[in-house]
């Protein structure tokens, strides 16, 4: 009984990191869209009965915005779709850990539970820097679930700002000249 | 001379002071259209080179929007003023000490300073919980000033949620008959 009970177990997490990868890459194919118009590349979906309700991708610099980040843009449009400011019982993916804005919109939104790709380690406050997404003394709490598709998500990054880097010199070089 | 200085400074504080509450003024009469909507009464606006570029009032609930808060609402207007994502050199004034998300979007918009009316204990990010406005982990800090108007802010506060108490205890009392 005990091994049937493992077992079921380990099924269950199989489906789920199944699930989570598979609207992860959804949300990897919106950052994709950000990478295309020259903007660090994070992209974000929230699903909600296994249906994604709102996707965003960050448009900072496009829209000269400081709220175009990818999760706040899929959380005004969840939130239009849903009909309400609550969005209890969501899930958000997103490719990047979030900054202190964004993960302050997922509590106060209420999102259920996060599922991140990579972390962001300079920055990001749903660990490193600091958890903003599980302090006792807020009044919500969220579940969080890191690394899906955690290497697709960083070498994304790493791409992205190796060619920025190779722009800038060329830049730089083309000016000396 | 260290007397004519220390008058100096004064006179700057003082006049600083009188600026800092004509602009909680206006962020007020923001502060009671949220109440006029039901709304917990917080405004604020953004001023820049002497001129309100951006202000903003509490709409969650009208809106169904958890991104309706006052600041980012004030932020994003000021932001779609000035054609760019950062507002450095603009003094942002709120009525009540900002929540995780709205002190997020202050650090992300770079805004040099904050003046805020009364605080918010049990959610507030200034200094309250936490003090997400001065972290030297992140890339920019918020000069802070605190209390200007405070009891006015704090007046308007209470009366909202000692009426909203009121007409809680009425339904109820017209549900039991």
């Amino acid at each position: 009984m005990g091994i049937l009970h493992q077992e079921k177990i380990t099924d269950q997490a199989e489906i789920q990191k199944k699930i989570d990868e598979k609207y992860m890459r959804q949300a990897i194919l919106q950052a994709k869209k950000a990478y295309d118009l020259d903007e660090t590349p994070i992209g974000c979906v929230i699903v909600h009965e296994g249906k994604v309700i709102g996707r965003g991708y960050n448009r900072r610099n496009t829209d000269k915005n400081p709220l175009a980040h990818a999760e706040i843009t899929a959380i005004r449009k969840a939130s239009r779709k849903i009909g309400d400011w609550r969005l209890e019982e969501c899930t958000l993916y997103v490719t990047l850990e979030p900054c202190q804005m964004c993960a302050g919109a997922i509590i106060q939104s209420r999102i259920e539970r996060v599922v991140l790709g990579c972390m962001n380690p300079k920055a990001g406050c749903a660990g490193s820097v600091l958890n903003l997404l599980d302090m006792k003394e807020f009044n919500h709490q969220v579940q969080l679930e890191i690394g899906v598709l955690g290497e697709e998500c960083s070498a994304l990054m790493k791409t992205f700002f190796k060619e920025l880097r190779m722009k800038q010199k060329m830049k730089k070089k083309s000016l000396a000249e």
